[in-house]
């Protein structure tokens, strides 16, 4: 199934790369919240294929049509649907290709039969992030809203690392193409982008996320804990192949005694003096910036050729991909963290407001 | 909540550290597969607390009740129920303790309002993981009647390395109370501990898990993808803060030529060449082996003082604990990872045999 | 939120009446099952408004646009997506409304605070059907190709009762607009919808539907009962007000004697002699016809003035109704009783794949 | 399976009849509940067998024991776990019994292969809900702690009706052991079911409920209705074979000007005038009191002869059953009523916290 059933919210991704359309539901907004259609516009085009040297040359506007859940521009209480139509579609680019390497072709085979549709990926491209990207958007303004803040930037490219958010008040990156902390370490990752393309090859690279503002108290124990539930959702985007929060594998080779983060008073409130719990203790927020990071492998497609078999002769051979494809999917991979992100923090958040049912004094 | 909702598999584990007991409901699981009780017992005392230098000294006997879904110990269709009485209860041991830095203390407070059960954790506790290992013991005995068998090993304990799985064809590891691939580095581990637990602190470390006789074809795009559904039951083990699969983070530094794995014709069957793919390919698995690493913070529970706040009195303090506790969670991790790593699977081997529902032939 | 989430099926539907569309997502289908689409615009037809004299003016062409989860017509294993436009909207005719009797108009403006789609009974209205319909239609199909039929007809309109289906062999109906068992009925059934159409009132009535071809086994105890699930998506239909299967209110004045279906051999197989039991004991079907009864209440919109509040100034007033509306929803309600019951039969036989996992033999 | 998906509340029932025990989790409660442990016996008391000439023989103390959940009878947040221990077990009466008619056996025997636990009904039995009535009875004191009040009567047995339920104002009815509003009736009632008892046949009936001080706004459209969500719990009590709200089946009888109930002003506030809809537009509480009833088949156990099939041989035979049963279920299933709709109205209550996320001023 390609949906997500969160604690209040559940999300269906629909679609395929060359299909006619590709969208989402996305079910349990609560009503009254004016969508911004021209920020979604933007955040959208963040994502949006055709923009710059970093992506590929695919065309898409990707304008978002919203068939349902609004009305003027509002929540209503029905569920937010969003339709992407499809432009450019070049399917026969994809007829009688080999198994590429890396792809879901051939796992996609064996699940369907050979029904699947091959097709640029099918609905295992990574045109499905633009319905996720539209409704993460609208997550993200609810949660801007409420003081909440979500912003990732390219912790690395390749072996060129950007710096680290600082744990106790990480700041929202430059640049909106490429977004990264430190100027310099944009630049290197722009050129190092550009020697792979022209080498017919790719890079991977990590997103590093943050969200500030984040009240303590949401998520909750075992299967219920906030990394579990973004962890989730991020491996939904394709190439996400590992999920950390705070020190997360670091951490790991670390003491107790330097890992625990000590409580400590401020302005009257507890906050921990240092953080490496990445803001989730007991799968619970504790009121400190949430951290994370999301690994993605290289793009799987590559110009160079390489060793594969063709499926239905069952015969080995050599592939060259001559199609259009990111040589980097970080770029275009931060906001879809971004959009993940805010998907399971709101529904944290929603599914927050029945915590103090008993105490709280709520009617 | 706390339970966790699968394709086929619902998942409920109940019950606090110190309260009457602990336990799971499974829902799903099909009729007509016996139980073997006494390897069930054996996998529960890899967990269970008390065995060795290596753990907590609380003695728990850790014997596993079930209170359904069984008829002459073969699976009846009911819901599998499993209890597992807390026998070694030590309530007042944590009366009046300040927040202990790491745990969920302050959070459970922030979410439940001080009415969360504070004793030893109440929920979020480790000892919440002896449910999960019943019931997972019980699903890697039915993955093993289907020849697939599901193992782990403590990859790394602090800065201490063991061995990586041959990515094309991990071998079980030696070893019970410390499953390691190299010996040596098991003692190393070993020694590590005991001077941590000598020091008053804790370590950290990872475990690295294996599936093998896996077959192609399981799991789904986007959120129904084997990485999502994995690492949600694993982010489910208290001190989990980081998954990653195949080449994982490592990959995410590789050019697309070093990190794809060529298909190749073995004995007519198609395989990879290499396995950075970790076995999963757009989600769904390749038949190659899975692999995945697990990283665990440093125990919370130290012995040297600690920074703190006192809640009630909202106080700075400092907290020095003496209670039972292990010097590292990874030796008893690895048969939790296992356990949940083997519900997710056959969470998602049940599902898949509706794929072929239209086409048949199935496998 | 609008979401039916069944044992393997997830479905999603969404749009408001006077929106741009509506629209559903089934997640869940197995790939390899070719849409027979002349037959799917058929049965839509018969849902359509504006055929007849029976139904609403409002004129909706009602084709369904597939934007995801096919290739060639065939099921590919992603999402089956399908939208419907509103063509025929008139917004307006809703403005300055006050509460219609027996609408949502009060209930959604107190969960909604005011902020719900008001136009046409925004997501409550019955034009919600049509992707229900159209996604109904395909499993409808798919169970056909097992041997499945659902079929349902007008078993009684306002006092008017048709014949009921031979509970041992129930046949399909006659007629399109109006399905009956007995002809006759249906001409009187035309007469008192004319009748009250003209008197600006309306009518309710029932649905009786059957599925055969149905094998034994589907279903589970408790919450997972055949009955439970299909009358979790019988009650999505609006204007729902009851369910009942087999002898369902009737039985219940019936001694054991006299209710209890004896078990007999025929041709060699396990049947029951009569069918009280409506083809499902424990919740799990018995392989007997499926037999079951919706009761729709009259609808809502009437010409005739009513007493009702008007909530923007909190007055008592008198509300005419001069749009365009069903002046009985039983004919047009056939045809979604089918394909809510087909959603429920077909994720109940997808669930079933599994259920002989341990013991094989599976049919 | 036999879990409840509710929006916030997760029930799995779990146990068999003749196993060791019977129980139920109940995921997703807030904290800080303080629950009557006496009042929660006196209402499992209104369900436990062998109390009196109306129910069987079998003698079971149905002592409820929280293994999770609670914290000095206080809920902690984590879920609510009980199990009642099975004392008067018979297994061996069910050996070798041919098919009991209108029992699960045959269904059982089919979907399970015949691994079925078939002692006394195994997960069908009766005996589940007495789980579902340890944990529906804190749900009802739940919602008794925010003035909403859930009671049920015995509307009928047999031929023999009670009175209805004011539905403006409906009233608790008097009796415990066979709750009736008119004490003739239930005088009545009683002596039917002793006819019944001594000719070995057995009678079914009908279960009216009532919730009164529920707000308007719970529920939601479609698949969230509350006819739905509680429809799909009642039949989950074995023996239901009915459900409807409000007029239902009677009320599509009639015409749009008899069952629309009129919108007035009452105190200020908006009331209808009549209680046609049961408390329920558009699947959204409307402040009135809900109303439903629930219609159960006669206990299938008689001591008469019946022709039925012994499966093991597959011979047709007589069946002569001398256990201990229910001559009727209805006075044992008032309770059970209550608490499945307690289960679903403080389920739609718990969601209902988020409705007002935007419009509320709530932080």
């Amino acid at each position: 199934m390609s949906t997500y059933h969160g604690s209040v919210l559940t999300l269906s991704v629909f679609g395929q790369s060359h299909g006619p359309a590709v969208g989402a539901v996305l079910d349990g907004l609560p009503a009254g919240f004016r969508v911004d259609r021209e920020a979604l516009a933007r955040f959208l085009q963040r994502r949006a294929p055709g923009r710059s040297a970093l992506s590929t040359a695919r065309a898409e506007p990707d304008e978002a049509e919203f068939l349902g859940g609004l009305a003027d521009d509002t929540t209503c209480g029905a569920p937010l649907a969003v339709m992407i139509r499809n432009i450019n579609q070049n399917p026969q680019d994809y007829d009688n290709l080999p198994l590429r390497p890396a792809h879901a072709d051939f796992t996609a085979a064996q699940k369907y039969g050979g029904y699947e549709d091959r097709a640029g990926g099918g609905c295992f491209s990574g045109r499905l992030t633009a319905p996720l990207c539209a409704v993460g958007g609208v997550c993200l303004q609810m949660l801007e809203g409420r003081g909440i803040r979500v912003f990732a930037h390219a912790a690395s490219v390749g072996e060129i690392d950007d710096a680290r958010f600082d744990p106790l008040s990480p700041q929202p990156p430059a640049g909106s193409d490429l977004p990264v902390l430190d100027a310099e370490c944009g630049n290197a990752m722009r050129e190092a982008i550009a020697a792979v393309k022209a080498a017919g090859d790719s890079l991977g690279g990590t997103v590093e996320c943050a969200v500030t503002g984040l009240p303590a108290g949401l998520g909750g124990p075992l299967f219920d804990g906030l990394e579990g539930s973004i962890a989730r959702l991020l491996f939904g985007i394709p190439a996400v192949k590992g999920v950390e929060f705070g020190s997360g594998f670091g951490g790991s080779r670390l003491r107790g005694s330097e890992n625990n983060d000590p409580f400590v008073l401020r302005d009257g409130a507890v906050v921990t003096a240092s953080n490496n719990h990445g803001g989730i203790l007991g799968g619970i927020s504790s009121g400190m910036p949430l951290l994370l990071r999301a690994a993605f492998k290289p793009t799987p497609s590559i110009s160079l050729p390489q060793r594969t078999v063709e499926l239905s002769s069952m015969e080995e051979t050599v592939l060259e991909l001559h199609g259009r494809h990111d040589p980097c999917v970080v770029p275009r991979a931060v906001p879809c963290v971004e959009a993940a992100v805010a998907v399971a923090v709101l529904d944290a958040l929603l599914a927050h407001q029945t915590d103090d049912f008993f105490f709280g004094g709520r009617t």
